[in-house]
């Protein structure tokens, strides 16, 4: 553990709730992840057993985590920050959790509770592929794809703390079923969910050039985004084309933000980018040619700096700026008060 | 003419440029239009003309035009503001004018240039249908699809003053041509010029079924959106057809927006919309329907207040809120000064 050598580290505790993994770091006032710890949880297990497995990794970091100011919390989830609330997270099927109000009695610090895709955007914004700039769209393609804006140098909320929802852009009017109510949107083409029931339907309805994918895992039901990115790479071409597709699509979605926010930056992240990064060429090339052209060459594209650590980072960072804007109040109630 | 009743009226001129139009307006500290002057012009007339058609028009708006402090000139282009350029403007065939400094020179004073979808989302969000709420995006349908976003209370500029080209989202992906590079844009499906496009084909391909629209206008090749929408308010099934699909098509639009930006209020305008305002409430239940439940229970959906105006009004308030901006500086430099 590094301090800043001149008394009590600075440090904020950042945690990562996710429907498989618990991960729990303590950043400091440069960003950095000093320390860290995490463990495995099933989407079953309930916020009480979760809350208990967060404790546990936060004590797991140490006697530092005395030090720590706050502790900010990434949830794959709609949340709402003002009351610390999960209101839903479907993949680990919580609703209307107070988890804000139970950390801050659990660890006796103040607790922020973040969308797990609007806290890596954050982190990216500040301490990773963010730098300069007055905005950034972030886009994480995972299980299903999140995403997060900054404008002004500030993370968007909307009206109702719901902006962000890049993964539900109708990029097919009247296509595919989403998971969310919608067709057509751009999880429904780009996620690991649907690059998983795209390959298994192309795979039933080609089973001659689909044989490598579906002989790598035995089976077509077994057929998902992880083998699909594994099969590409290998050199499988009914993978590559199912990936080309997939960046076809990509490029689509980031066209329409481009025209419609005209950002500095956008970063590109999560287990399908990361599983195929060419998909990061593809949508520069789709910007390139598509876009308009003062945006398209405003725009620089890339994948994230900090990968999957950037919840922890943001959200860490977020209970930072919770703190300092809550500081000149606490001050002044002091000095009224004496 | 209404003044305040206190001395010199608070004006600010407000001018719209458009491919078929020239408005000029005074507007006072209310938001309210008290004289309001306009002239058509045609799209060959290039800049020396038209400049000349604003001035005439500004000295037709009377004696009170001395009393202005500042102009707002909103013009369908893409505009540098900073330097009063217009940039690109396609349907006037302008390139790289400096009309900003030009109108500052011709009426000596200090003159504010906007993108008119821009302007127009200004004016609605400070004296239409903007009132309340945190944000507010405008779409304007017309010829083209313009608009605008305001979030927190800003009006969005992007990183290069590009942001707000709502028009230009991608829908459907690899659809049909747009008037941009891309395929598949809003504007491809539900702009005045699209609509026009897609009737004549509709027409082409089933003679029988767009007689009446045919009729209507003499010849396919002379069906335009006026056309359609005259046709499908007089109760032709054919045209109303073609205007239910533009409501599918902008309601998807919708949905994508809704979910990425989580706006208060969507307002829709344009001459498409007030050809057939149905597209509201198709636009209303495609977002009850498809948008993220959060962000559509918050929304509210409907037409414009100012109408055509919205952009007299937004450009006449840009410049009143440019010289609220500069005013402190210029009282802090006299102040050093004396």
């Amino acid at each position: 553990m590094r301090t800043s050598g001149r008394g009590d580290p600075d440090l904020f505790l950042g945690i990562d709730i996710g429907a498989t993994k618990v991960l729990a770091g303590l950043v400091d006032a440069r960003g950095r992840i000093v320390a860290r710890s995490d463990r495995r949880v099933h989407r079953n297990d309930g916020p009480a057993h979760v809350l208990a497995a967060v404790l546990e990794e936060v004590r797991a970091l140490g006697p530092e985590v005395a030090h720590a100011r706050g502790a900010g919390v990434a949830v794959a989830a709609q949340v709402d920050p003002r009351r610390g609330t999960v209101l839903y997270a479907p993949n680990l099927r919580w609703r209307n959790v107070p988890l804000g109000p139970r950390l801050e009695r659990a660890l006796g610090l103040p607790v922020v509770v973040e969308n797990d895709a609007r806290s890596a955007t954050w982190g990216e914004w500040k301490h990773g592929a963010g730098g300069g700039g007055s905005d950034l769209i972030c886009i994480v393609v995972g299980t299903g794809v999140g995403g997060g804006l900054v404008v002004d140098g500030r993370l968007l909320g909307g009206s109702v703390h719901a902006a962000g929802e890049v993964g539900h852009m109708t990029i097919v009017a009247g296509g595919r079923k989403c998971s969310c109510p919608n067709r057509g949107c751009l999880e429904a083409y780009v996620s690991g969910w649907a690059i998983g029931q795209r390959a298994r339907e192309a795979v039933r309805a080609d089973p001659t050039g689909g044989a490598a994918l579906r002989a790598s895992v035995g089976s077509v039901s077994g057929i998902d985004a992880g083998a699909v990115t594994r099969a590409a790479r290998a050199g499988d071409r009914f993978s590559i084309d199912l990936m080309d597709a997939t960046g076809i699509w990509l490029g689509a979605g980031v066209v329409a933000l481009v025209n419609v926010l005209n950002p500095a930056r956008v970063v590109l992240g999560g287990g399908v980018v990361e599983g195929w990064p060419n998909l990061v060429g593809q949508v520069r090339n789709a910007v390139r040619r598509g876009a308009q052209p003062p945006a398209a060459r405003a725009v620089r594209i890339g994948r994230g700096k900090l990968g999957s650590l950037a919840q922890v980072v943001g959200a860490a960072w977020l209970a930072r700026d919770r703190a300092a804007t809550r500081r000149p109040k606490a001050s002044g109630r002091r000095a009224s008060g004496g």
